[in-house]
């Protein structure tokens, strides 16, 4: 394990630009993964990191020194920093002084939309995507399509929400929705007020592309004039809407609900 | 309506402070609503605010006009601000101009728990809370309980998360939960890791009250053992769990679909 001890050095320098600016990750390809919880998920599903950092005192924590120890192979680089310099580089506060480099996965596109998926249209709000990614991958889907205006989905706040379903999904960012929408082999199926039906009264069990749109404005109407359904979810209250990560756990489990009955 | 173009003017101070503090809102049991869609709902829903304020810039938005002659009453104080003034009042970046001081709604305990409710124990995250009130307002779940320890549920990131849901709901803030457990009348349901049941699998047409509780740790080992029904949403996913307020609207929508069935 090496150990830098000065803000000169390289690499640190190039951590914490990496760490500090999204701009820079992106380029690069590349996440970091804050905290125990993410790191663990990632070996556990994704393998091992580029570079593992830690912070000297969170080395005397046992579920941080298990990580270091499932981090031993030569091709991870494994860095101690004492604790003012770690603090330096984490976005996170009060973090436990753990955090990954990782590649950020390459999803192979498919030819065309066959399976299993869902697609957002200008999401904005990282705690949503985040939500929406875990509520996906716990639902068993194994697909998302993010538009080109969606917000960045790993991004630091976008990981932590996510916790950890990122590395049980295929993730593919700036996709031009209305292409892959054009020849879709699975039915679509978006929420809009202008519905046809009710998501209790369809029949999901079979796979079903679910569509989402942006916070305030749902989905574009030219991407909602291309799904199979438009759907409602009910409500008894005078509310006009649900927060778009509560309506699709919402629409996913009723499909698991159909899908397990 | 009042123009104030100082900021050493008694009143622009005060609003200054309530606007800056969330303590001097919670002494004072003020809230701050920012924004047209948050102003429009409190107007239908609860009546006038106290105070309500509007850029100089704002005024020529119709949207903010038309809420501005609806508080044409004496009983509301209407404050116009030159926009620098309002810049340095509002919390909310690239905000629309507007906001109401409004009393929080004193929502009266009712002697014991026998209806359709929500309990939350030690929420921590506001757009969590948020989601989960807009939610159970969409249910036609009309009450909420929150424990001591769970955050304060008119703070601003909560407000606009909860897209006027407040002011639809009865809202019990520092509630003990174990005490009103002791004695409810209705049967409780929480979703647990070490479940009973799934959520599909029993009859929630009936009142229920719903337990939920922190991001991290769930409801705590003494109020579980309290619920009447410990629950699972089943996953197909290899995920541990959902986000709290995703898992909260899964449960809300199985009941409306057992309602409406």
């Amino acid at each position: 394990m090496k150990t830098i001890t000065s803000r000169d050095n390289p690499l640190y320098k190039q951590l914490k630009l990496l760490a500090g600016s999204s701009q820079a990750r992106r380029k690069a390809g590349r996440a970091v993964l804050d905290g125990v919880h993410l790191c663990e998920v990632y070996l556990q599903q994704a393998g091992e990191p580029e570079i593992c950092v830690a912070s000297e005192s969170a080395l005397a924590l046992p579920e941080v020194a298990s990580i270091l120890d499932r981090c031993q192979s030569h091709r991870v680089q494994r860095i101690l920093l004492p604790d003012n310099l770690y603090a330096a580089l984490s976005q996170v506060e009060h973090g436990v002084g753990l955090m990954f480099l990782v590649e950020v996965p390459a999803a192979p596109m498919p030819a065309r939309l066959d399976g299993p998926a869902v697609l957002l249209d200008n999401l904005q709000d990282p705690g949503n995507l985040g939500s929406i990614l875990r509520s996906a991958a716990a639902a068993g889907i194994p697909r998302i399509y993010c538009s080109r205006n969606t917000v960045f989905a790993w991004s630091p706040k976008v990981l932590r929400a996510g916790m950890g379903a990122h590395f049980l999904l295929q993730i593919h960012e700036n996709v031009d929705l209305d292409a892959i929408l054009r020849t879709a082999a699975v039915p679509v199926a978006a929420t809009s007020s202008h519905a046809d039906h009710r998501i209790y009264d369809i029949d999901l069990r079979g796979p079903v592309a679910w569509l989402f749109g942006n916070e305030g404005q749902g989905v574009s109407p030219e991407l909602l004039a291309r799904a199979t359904h438009r759907l409602a979810v009910p409500h008894l209250g005078a509310v006009e809407s649900l927060n778009v990560a509560a309506c699709a756990a919402v629409c996913f489990f009723e499909q698991v609900r159909q899908k397990t009955a």
